[in-house]
């Protein structure tokens, strides 16, 4: 129970840095465009060469509406201003972080999406979403290379009684090379976040992609499933039990994905990794189920001491990060520890990043070509 | 030209009847349960077992809040009235069509989904969506048999210079039987919507499931894609061109399908299929294609005369539904001249439906028996 109570003030914390940004320049550039994750033809919202976003809403009878996103996180936002026209307009009040972020709009006092971006799951709900152009957004990209497929999957759960949804990412490779197998990563979502969110917000399919194209990485199969089987909620985490999710993940996905996918299926080619709320999930599921499972990676998600680990021999490798507006220290004090003891540890510290998913999708570029090395 | 302004009569013709309901009932019976396609741990919008549906949405500060859904389709829906914790309720003035309805809420003059139902990509937007209970929805239930998987491809596009997504049905056979090669039904979307609907408003997925499970069908994959290559608007389809999608599906999808899953690659083995606008990319490219595909059929979506068929040897299957409420004697009358004219041609209404999912779920289990038969 001590231990969750410490997890769940590491994550008040992080969510403290939650949409933090520079301090706010003076001259916003008016370079606008809309952002990339938009509904198909919608011109807002829109972001700026600064990092600046930009908000357009209809409501011509409306009294009030406010984005949550901007200067202050979630408990400030942005208020817009009316037009003549009906249209809600207002800029953010100084540059956001770089990369993906979620919010929502209040319209007289509801909490609706906003009609021009795409929606995300998380916070239990699906959000709007919008991309601030990041200076290294390559790594993420739709390109021009071999596409890997991500599919859907349907297995059956005896603890649950029904179907769960799971994605599998299967690399280029998988359809053309019929007799390969390959090794497995199992990576897991946030709180209040799905199964969707690795290759909706996260983009790890595309980051995949990239990294074989250019020979960086080994392919292999990432799948992902929904890990909140226990209801949470915020302050309810210390009463968190993982038997649930990890009977669902050891005892009834693994085995479907080893029946259905061509699998290297053993515990040097499976590795576990989670961010924020799922890498307490690994945390705990790598030490209960040592035989499983060979490398571990906790993306803000706490981390591991060399004495809470049993076998040593059994533990391939330990990578562990989190943004440089979370707690870098930590995490590099924990990697220090680990390297001490013996261990193959990786530390990795997102440059002006907190508790969101360019931290996250730039830890799964670093993590990735440590996995499943020979 | 004038073939596609003709279509376009009919897909208005079909709008005019969209979300038509039965007669008013004088009685609501108080049991109603949250949509099935609900956001997680929602409990509004709710369905009665009439068909009614009631909808909760908070927005405390506002003037109006109404409700596209209810008699007299979108130019009605369902005017909410106000309590006095900022909750905005209301019912449908009758019961609505069993199946699936997309829906929005206006808020004070601006365009919102509801919160509490999950999105659907249909009108060109992300809108909400509700399932009303149907006599028959077993056959699209998620129900505890094996479960195909549905892949997320992402295809090299060089007419359109992009990837371009696709979704790939494989029935629970494919992962499990390495070695055999399947057919493959080719399933368009209507306008507006794109190529997550067939399996996320459509459930095409576990039609087939529970198909193959009752074992009523040859197990054969689904692929379906983006129809709207060109920018299309209402009142535009007069200038349609089909040349980029045919393009785009003929020259680039079917041979990235053919080269990445195990597919019977050849016309016997090719059927297409569309609802609504897809229907008419259906009519024309099987008809400019007739090597590619053997086995067509339009769901709302216009007919086939057999003046239009020029080499009769190689169609082997005709089939063409619609709702009850749209236009079943033009279908069962262009049926009756394609089966006087040699074809093998089946017809199929849907009953008490309009131009809706409902209509072609059910059309999806009529036809797919009759696909791919020795």
């Amino acid at each position: 129970m001590k231990k969750y109570s410490v997890i769940l003030l590491v994550f008040l914390t992080f969510f403290g840095s939650f949409c933090s940004a520079q301090t706010a320049q003076a001259t916003i550039i008016e370079d606008f465009k809309p952002s990339t994750v938009n509904q198909p033809g919608q011109q807002y919202p829109q972001v700026n060469s600064q990092g600046y976003a930009r908000f357009k809403i209809s409501a011509p009878e409306a009294k009030s509406v406010v984005v949550s996103l901007g200067l202050g996180g979630a408990k400030g936002g942005t208020v817009l201003t009316k037009a003549e026209n009906g249209n809600w307009t207002g800029t953010t009040a100084g540059p956001m972080d770089e990369g993906f972020h979620y919010y929502h709009a209040t319209v007289d006092g509801g909490v609706f999406n906003d009609p021009g971006a795409l929606n995300f799951y998380g916070s239990t709900r699906w959000e709007s979403g919008i991309e601030i152009s990041a200076h290294d957004q390559d790594f993420y990209a739709l390109k021009n290379v071999p596409h890997g497929h991500v599919q859907q999957i349907l297995f059956p759960s005896k603890s649950t009684n029904t179907s769960r949804r799971a994605y599998v990412y299967t690399p280029p490779s998988y359809s053309r090379e019929q007799s390969k197998r390959f090794p497995v990563l199992y990576l897991q979502h946030g709180w209040g976040e799905d199964e969707t969110a690795w290759s909706n917000q996260g983009r790890v399919n595309l980051i995949m992609d990239n990294l074989i194209a250019e020979g960086k990485i080994k392919p292999f199969l990432i799948v992902m499933t929904y890990g909140m089987t226990n209801e949470i909620k915020w302050g309810g985490m210390a009463s968190f039990k993982i038997e649930p999710f990890q009977t669902v993940l050891v005892d009834e996905l693994i085995p479907y994905v080893d029946a259905n996918f061509r699998t290297l299926a053993n515990q040097p080619n499976r590795a576990m990794a989670g961010l924020s709320m799922g890498g307490m999930e690994t945390h705990t599921i790598t030490l209960n189920k040592p035989d499983v499972f060979s490398q571990y990676a906790l993306l803000s998600g706490g981390i591991y001491t060399p004495e809470e680990i049993k076998d040593r021999s059994k533990v391939k490798l330990i990578f562990i990060s989190c943004g440089s507006r979370e707690n870098p220290d930590r995490v590099q004090t924990a990697i220090k520890g680990l390297k001490e003891a013996g261990f193959n540890a990786v530390s990795y510290v997102s440059d002006q990043t907190g508790h969101e998913f360019q931290t996250w999708r730039r830890s799964i570029k670093e993590l990735a070509p440590l996995l499943f090395k020979d």
